[in-house]
C-alpha cells in the first residue's frame, strides 16, 4: 500500500472517525482506524467502529498502490494534527524477518518520518449494512434544527433504553423530533421539503435513534451546506446515515416510544410572555444557590404588577430572589416550582427573543414555546412543594 | 455595614482573592472572603487566606456604614460573575430573633436580591505582617520576565521543599531568578532599574519564594503597567508583595538553595544554532511516541550535513525521526538523549527565534540560550542511554 494525501484531509477525516474509536477498546483492533486505499478510485477511506457506533469517511488521495491496513487511532491522530499543512505519504514497509507478524507503516512528511504498527485488517469488524430497509432523504437544515433543540432532553442513563434516543417521525410535509427523560420533553417540528422522497417509506415513518449517534451526525452536518440532504437507511435493527462520502452506522433503539403528544395539555388557563435571555440569566444566577440537594426554583406570577418572581432557598448557603417584567393574561395564576436545571436547558434550546409559558394547576405540565422561528414545544413537569 | 460598588470592581477583586481561598478549607471560615468596608476612606478591602498564601485587595465604593463581614467565596463569586455590569449593594440585615447567631448579608442588584450568611469575622485569621524586615522595590517588567521564564522549572513535589520555589538574588544592577527541580535549571537575569532602592537590603540579597505564590503574583502583574514597581518586604519567615492596593503574603522557603551556578559548565566543545519553533514542533510530534514509560528523545548532530536529527523509539507504538537544518561548529559532536518533556518546557520559555545549544560529553549538562532578547540559561541533564 502506498498513498500521498494532504495533511488537512487526513487530519479532518481522522478526527471524524476517531469519535467512534473507544478510548478503552474491548479488543485491541478497535483502538485502530481501518484505512482502505483504492487505486481505481484514487480514494482513501477511513473507518472507526466501537461495535455500536461506526463512522466511515473517504477523501481523495494519490494512491499508487492499493491496500488495507489498520493504524492506532490516537497515536496517528496526535502526530497528524501536529504536522504542518503539506503532503503526507503513507506506505507499507516490505516485510522483513525481524518484524515478525506485524506490518509496519511509514508516515513521511517534509520534516520527519514515523513508523507505526498495523494490526491485521482481517480482525477489524465490518460495519453493519442496511440492504432491504427503508431509504429516506432528509434535508440538512431541518435535521440540524431538529437535533439541536431536542438531543439535550434525552436521558443519559443507559438503563432508560428508548429514552436515551431521539424519536423521529416523518410525515409527508413535516419531520417531528422528540426527546424526553421522563421529567421534561422537547418536541420540534421542521418542514420536510424533500417530502416527495419519503413516499417510499409510507406515511408517518418512525424511528428512535441513540442520542450519541445523533451528536456525531450533528457534528458532521456542520460541514455540510444547508441545502444538502442526508440519506437515512433503516432496517429492523440498524440505521445508516449517508452524507456524501461520510457514513454513520448505529443500532436502532428498540421498544415503543412513549405517546408523548398525550402529555401536552390542549387548553391552558394561564399565559405568560417573557424575555428569554432575561429569564435565562436570572436562572443562572439563582441556580448558584439551588445547586446543592435542593435544586428547586419557585415562580410567583404577579398579575397586578405584571412581574415574574423567581426564588430559591438553600439551607446552607442562603436565598435569592429575582424579578422581571412579563405579560400575564390571567388574573390569578398559580405558584409553580421547577428543577432549575430543566428550566435552564429548555430556555437555552428555545432560541427566540421572547417565549410564551402556558400553565394550568401547579401539578400539571407547563409548556414553553418560542414566540417566533422554530416550531418547538418544551414541557417541564413542575416539582411539588412540600410546604 | 452598607456599601454600593460596581459589579466589575467586585467581580475582578473577588476573582483575585479567591485564588487564596482553599476549595476544601480545613476550617469553615477559610472558605470565606473577609470584607472590610471603611467609611473614612470609602474603600472596600477583600481578603482570602489559606494559612499559607494570602491575597488582599481594595477598591473604591460608596460606604455609607463601615463594617467587617465574611462571605462564602465561591457562592458570592458565582453570583457576582453572572450579574450584568451595574451597581451592587451589600448590606447587613438587622439581626432578628430567628436568624440566631448568623449575620445575614443582602446583595442587591437591579434584577434581584440574595441573602448570604456571614461567619464571625473574628474567626478569620490575620494576614502575616512584616515589620522589621528588608524592603525592596522591584520593577514590574523585570519581575514579569524573570518569573515567566523560570517558574515552570521549579519542582511540583511538596517534599522537595526549597526546590518548589524560585530563588531570587538582587544585586545593584541586576535581579537573577533561578528555578530547578534537580533535572533541569532555568536562570534569568534581568536589569534592576530601581537599583538604588535595593541599597537598603545590602548587596546580593537572596530569597526563595514558593512557585505557587509567584504564579499569583504573575497573574496580578498582568494588571499593572510595565513601568510600575512592586514593593517586596521580607523578614525571617514571611514575604509580602505590595502592588498598589493589592498585597500577597506568603511564607518564605527555608533552607539553603543549591549553588546552581556551579552546575553550568564554563567551556564547551560543541555549539549548535537552531530555529527554536522548528525544534519545538518536531519535539511535540515526536513526543507522541515518547509519552509512555520511555520518555527519551535522541539527538544526533550531523556536522557534515549541518543537520540535527531527533528520534524516539517506543516498544508498543512505533518509532519516529525528525530532522532540521542547524549551524554546527564542531566536527564530531556526541550523541545525546533527553527527557522530551524537559526539552519542550525549556524551548517554550526561551522565547527567541533562534537558540544556541552548548554541549560537551553526553553525560555532562547541556546549555540552551536564546540568541537575542532575554538573558536566560536553560540547563538540561542528558539521559544516559543504555545501549
Amino acid at each position: 500500500m502506498k498513498l500521498v494525501c494532504s495533511q488537512s484531509d487526513l487530519n479532518t477525516n481522522l478526527s471524524l472517525v476517531s469519535r467512534a474509536v473507544p478510548s478503552r477498546p474491548t479488543h485491541p483492533v478497535l483502538g485502530n482506524v481501518l484505512l482502505i486505499a483504492d487505486e481505481d478510485t484514487q480514494k482513501v477511506s477511513l473507518r472507526g467502529f466501537d461495535l455500536s457506533l461506526g463512522i466511515q469517511t473517504s477523501f481523495p488521495a494519490e494512491v499508487s498502490e492499493g491496500g488495507i491496513i489498520t493504524l492506532p487511532a490516537k497515536t496517528l491522530g496526535d502526530i497528524v494534527s501536529k504536522l504542518p499543512e503539506g503532503e503526507i505519504t503513507l506506505a507499507q514497509v516490505e516485510e522483513t524477518e525481524d518484524e515478525g507478524e506485524n506490518t509496519i507503516i511509514t508516515l513521511t512528511s517534509t520534516f520527519g518520518s514515523y513508523k507505526l504498527r498495523s494490526m491485521d485488517p482481517e480482525e477489524f469488524p465490518d460495519l453493519p449494512i442496511v440492504e432491504d430497509g427503508e431509504s429516506i432523504s432528509l434535508p440538512v437544515q431541518a435535521l440540524s434544527e431538529g437535533l439541536r433543540s431536542t438531543i439535550f432532553a434525552a436521558s443519559t442513563e443507559e438503563t432508560k433504553q428508548v429514552l436515551t434516543g431521539v424519536h423521529v417521525t416523518l410525515g409527508n410535509d413535516a419531520i417531528e423530533f422528540a426527546a424526553t427523560d421522563g421529567h421534561r420533553l422537547a418536541v420540534v417540528e421542521t418542514p420536510n421539503e424533500s417530502g416527495s422522497e419519503t413516499a417510499q417509506a409510507g406515511d408517518n415513518f418512525e424511528v428512535t435513534i441513540p442520542a450519541r449517534t445523533l451528536r456525531e451526525l450533528e457534528r458532521m452536518l456542520t460541514l455540510r451546506e444547508n441545502t444538502d440532504s442526508v440519506m437515512l437507511h433503516v432496517d429492523e435493527s440498524q440505521i445508516v446515515f449517508e452524507l456524501g462520502n461520510q457514513r454513520i452506522t448505529s443500532r436502532k433503539l428498540e421498544g415503543a416510544y412513549p405517546a408523548y403528544r398525550q402529555l401536552i395539555p390542549q387548553q391552558f388557563g394561564n399565559q405568560i410572555n417573557v424575555d428569554r435571555r432575561q429569564f435565562q440569566s436570572a436562572l443562572e444566577r439563582i441556580s448558584v444557590l439551588a445547586d446543592s440537594k435542593n435544586n428547586v426554583v419557585r415562580c410567583v406570577i404577579d398579575h397586578d404588577n405584571q412581574q415574574l418572581f423567581l426564588s430559591v432557598e438553600s439551607q446552607d448557603l442562603g436565598s435569592g430572589r429575582e424579578s422581571m417584567s412579563a405579560q400575564i393574561t390571567s388574573s390569578n395564576p398559580p405558584e409553580v416550582a421547577f428543577n432549575v436545571k430543566y428550566l435552564m436547558d429548555g430556555l437555552k434550546a428555545l432560541s427566540s427573543v421572547e417565549i410564551c409559558i402556558h400553565l394550568n394547576a401547579p401539578t400539571q405540565p407547563v409548556i414553553f414555546t418560542p414566540l417566533s422561528g422554530l416550531k418547538m414545544t418544551y414541557l417541564a413537569m413542575p416539582v411539588q412543594l412540600r410546604d
